[in-house]
């Protein structure tokens, strides 16, 4: 039997488990020539399929309503008609939320998992890893001493920044949503300092306390008041990396917040939007980078390891609620 | 007599008369060596100027109470202890609203009144045609055959930066606020297109019928609403160069806005703050160019002059209210 899910609504606001439909089929692939047969293992979820759900243009196109949805996904080939896969060998992939699934191996990696745990390819070897390596680099272009702040800091992406921050000898202090999470960017992930913003009665100054010299580089995943918080303790030149907006990925309404205009003429300051996809040519350099620092130890994650194929869904809706620390995939 | 004129009170909201102090004395200013007298002939007003008029922290320091306010100024040199000028010189700076003054020379430039009318040396041939030329090339990078957008394009700076676009070869659109700056837009200073944002039902809209390949560059001079409605037009790796922000100079409370994050993601969008001090290596370059194209005809400029010491504070207050057409000067 084979196990797909479907967007069944377009979600209005946060996603609702009746946005999404299961099916079941029974039959059985057959793979043509050229062709795999390819089992699921691993599947990401990210607050970015947020945006794939709606119906506007965007940098990737939309989910088709009644189409099954598609993200990162390992899988185990099960069944090979192409020379270039053996079965065994495990894949990593944009893939549909399928149990099975056919494929001709067109952008499809081979991935070895002698050198790192399978799901760590969805995540710090992975999309999450190359967001945070090529942000903070291509348009945070940091500087021995400077100050970063990281929203989203205890996310898939966030806790993979403040540790290349400390890598690259940063002061890097991390903002998230519980204490617990506070204390493992601070003991696990090694950021010199983390504001609750739950807890925090004036996020700003707590800030500036923690960034005495002001904030060189905002490695941004929020949005939202928090990134307002933020613009007030920026230095000149700074740069600003905006790589989310999850707290507004489910408004009805476009989301208002302080002009930032001002703030940017203020400080020569600069802002630009990050999406990864844009730099492929660097994938190669940055993996490099990122699976030595592995191998060295200097480089840790956290996962959220949801089980059951089932589960995705909801593990997805549980993203917009900070229910993850680090990355969060779902086992199958 | 001299007539001074110095910062009373830091303007709550709008700047209004009574914000600014008249003082006359009796005195006669006596140069001491090294020293040069100097009298006023051309006093630039500038929107950035309402920033130093607060006591917060900027780019520049905030004016003193109950001290000279200083913008651009052109003087005659009318006596002279100093090797490097002789009377009847005309120098350019920032110097103290005062009819007369001394200095050391330190900071001013010689200007040649064979070359370009004076009143050109505060505007196209100074700090605003510097701002148009680098905001536009350092941030803007603009490409043969892309579409910018210019807001406040019939201001001293808009209307040399919708001008450089033409000679760049873009696809030139400016806002303004009423028809006769429209007018003028397209006859006078070469634009594609132009529109009213005080009798236009839509501007979002409006953008995007005289843009219908979207925009890559925004050369904001305003801020606020107007800005909103050219967001949602842009392309992907726009450039939005943050000039100014007229709009809400005067607010005395943090303006709001839709959020600028969302927008800048999805379109891997770059805004960045433009402060033309912050260029000052690119003077000499910018100023070749911007002599020899108005040498050549294919720079024009409008100039609102005002006459009159006494009325350089109002003159000041009416940009906020658009009545200037171009740069606007004060005759003294």
């Amino acid at each position: 039997m084979i196990k797909t899910i479907l967007l069944k609504n377009r979600p209005v606001g946060k996603p609702s488990i009746s946005d999404f439909e299961f099916i079941n089929e029974e039959t059985s692939l057959i793979s043509g020539e050229g062709e795999i047969l390819i089992e699921t293992v691993y599947v990401s979820v990210d607050p970015y399929l947020r945006g794939r759900m709606n119906d506007t243009k965007s940098y990737i196109p939309s989910f088709e309503l009644n189409q099954p949805i598609q993200s990162g996904i390992i899988a185990r080939v099960i069944e090979s008609k192409n020379e270039n896969f053996e079965v065994g060998d495990f894949v990593s992939g944009m893939l549909s939320w399928k149990t099975k699934q056919l494929s001709t191996g067109e952008g499809l990696l081979k991935v070895d998992n002698t050198k790192a745990p399978l799901s760590a390819y969805l995540g710090i070897l992975g999309m999450t890893g190359l967001t945070a390596y090529l942000g903070l680099n291509q348009i945070g272009k940091p500087v021995l001493g400077e100050t970063l702040v990281v929203s989203g800091a205890a996310g898939a992406v966030g806790s993979v920044v403040g540790q290349l921050g400390k890598i690259l000898g940063l002061n890097v202090i991390g903002i998230a949503g519980t204490d617990e999470k506070i204390d493992l960017l601070k003991t696990k992930f090694g950021f010199d300092a983390g504001i609750n913003y739950n807890t925090s009665t004036n996020i700003k100054e707590d800030i500036a306390k923690v960034a005495p010299n002001g904030v060189d580089i905002y490695f941004d995943n929020v949005g939202g008041s928090i990134s307002d918080a933020v613009l007030f303790n920026i230095n000149n030149f700074a740069r600003i990396i905006i790589c989310g907006a999850i707290s507004v990925y489910n408004n009805t309404e476009l989301p208002k917040s302080i002009s930032v205009q001002p703030f940017l003429v203020k400080k020569s300051a600069l802002m630009q939007g990050f999406i990864v996809f844009n730099y492929a040519e660097k994938y190669p350099e940055a993996i490099k980078h990122l699976s030595g620092w592995l191998a060295e130890e200097k480089l840790t994650y956290a996962e959220t390891i949801v089980d059951g194929f089932e589960n995705i869904p909801s593990a997805f809706i549980d993203l917009f609620d900070g229910k993850n620390t680090g990355k969060m995939v779902v086992k199958i």
